[in-house]
């Protein structure tokens, strides 16, 4: 997510939103390519989460973790929500306040994997094109039943708002709004240092195949 | 890396070394994928620093940093280098003494980028086939200069030492691990799962080509 630049063309202040379970992969493909990218531009990341102790990537229903792994890693957020409130049964209610409550003063909004469900259950999706994850793609369609959901996409890009498919996808997505908005040549030099072979058509979407969804929203 | 478990055929304790200015995909691209594999294996993971302070991917040096941009992530260890010592002047060194004593006791030592250099210099490549990445292949010569160095390789398997190249190389090379411990199906299903299309010949390497290296190692 790209806050709102006052006087450059780029965008300068970015914000990542970090939950408990988060995947690993979601948060750090996209912003390694940023980090680089921050080498030539000047920008600034905000991890945001709902309190500032580390967040980590463990799940804490261990019906997902049958072996007890103990497996994680913890980034350490340099935001809280600010106002979130001290209270609530459900993580992501505040996460959902605060995209619905940030979005108006968003240059960009960009989402990986499920991060669309919470895009989408904050309303700003309501008829808009978008995607998520194709291993889901049945509960994606419960929690956006107002969205264009786009089944056969590696990314979806409808005005300010970009979606990624699952995980990786968020690579690709990443490169192409590095293209989109800082030009042709920075994701080519990017995807060349992090020796990334980019898909650069966004219908690309064997796992939309693989998970045999009917083609809809395109 | 991952450590020697006593009873059983594939690794249970894995450890990842992280520094000051790490990659974060060289980390969490693999990392993302061992974290689904802990799913269905019995893993643990420690993160070792020289301290248990957060480990930010933050630039000290500010000639890389031309614009001052305040874009970094930062880790949490879950374990430091135990006997580091207090003082040093190159940050690398605690690191490379910590590769070579504990290298001994290890069942896989598994490297992305230059993580290679850190292995090279703790001597455990001397004599071994290694990659590293490919856009400062010279200097990869120079550290280890009694390493057997592959300059076309996505990644590099000799004996219980894998070496990938850049940055998302680890990607492909920790499917390669995961299919050669875990068995193909497990890493089928967990590139499935994070939408990642893998390039499976080691010897798929474009960007040997782009930074026109001579076949060398091969």
């Amino acid at each position: 997510m790209a806050e709102k630049s006052s006087s450059t063309q780029v965008p300068v202040d970015f914000g990542i939103l970090v939950f408990p379970t988060f995947q690993a992969l979601d948060a750090f493909g996209p912003l390694d390519a940023l980090n680089m990218l921050s080498k030539d531009f000047p920008m600034n990341l905000s991890i945001i989460a709902r309190t500032l102790d580390p967040v980590s990537t463990k799940h804490r229903d261990t019906s997902l973790n049958p072996f007890g792994s103990n497996f994680a890693e913890s980034v350490v957020p340099t935001h809280d929500f600010n106002s979130a409130p001290p209270l609530g049964s459900d993580d992501l209610d505040p996460m959902i306040d605060f995209v619905k409550r940030t979005y108006p003063s968003l240059k960009y909004i960009f989402t990986v994997c499920t991060g669309s469900w919470i895009a989408a259950r904050s309303g700003i999706l309501d008829g808009r094109r978008a995607t998520s994850n194709k291993s889901a793609w049945g509960d994606t369609k419960t929690v956006g039943p107002n969205v264009k959901w786009v089944s056969h996409a590696r990314w979806v890009v409808d005005g300010n708002i970009w979606t990624a498919s699952g995980v990786s996808a968020g690579l690709d997505a990443v490169f192409a709004f590095i293209q989109e908005v800082y030009g042709a040549e920075q994701a080519k030099k990017i995807a060349a240092d992090l020796e990334y072979e980019r898909h650069e058509d966004p219908s690309w979407d064997p796992f939309a195949e693989m998970y045999n969804l009917p083609k809809e929203g395109i």
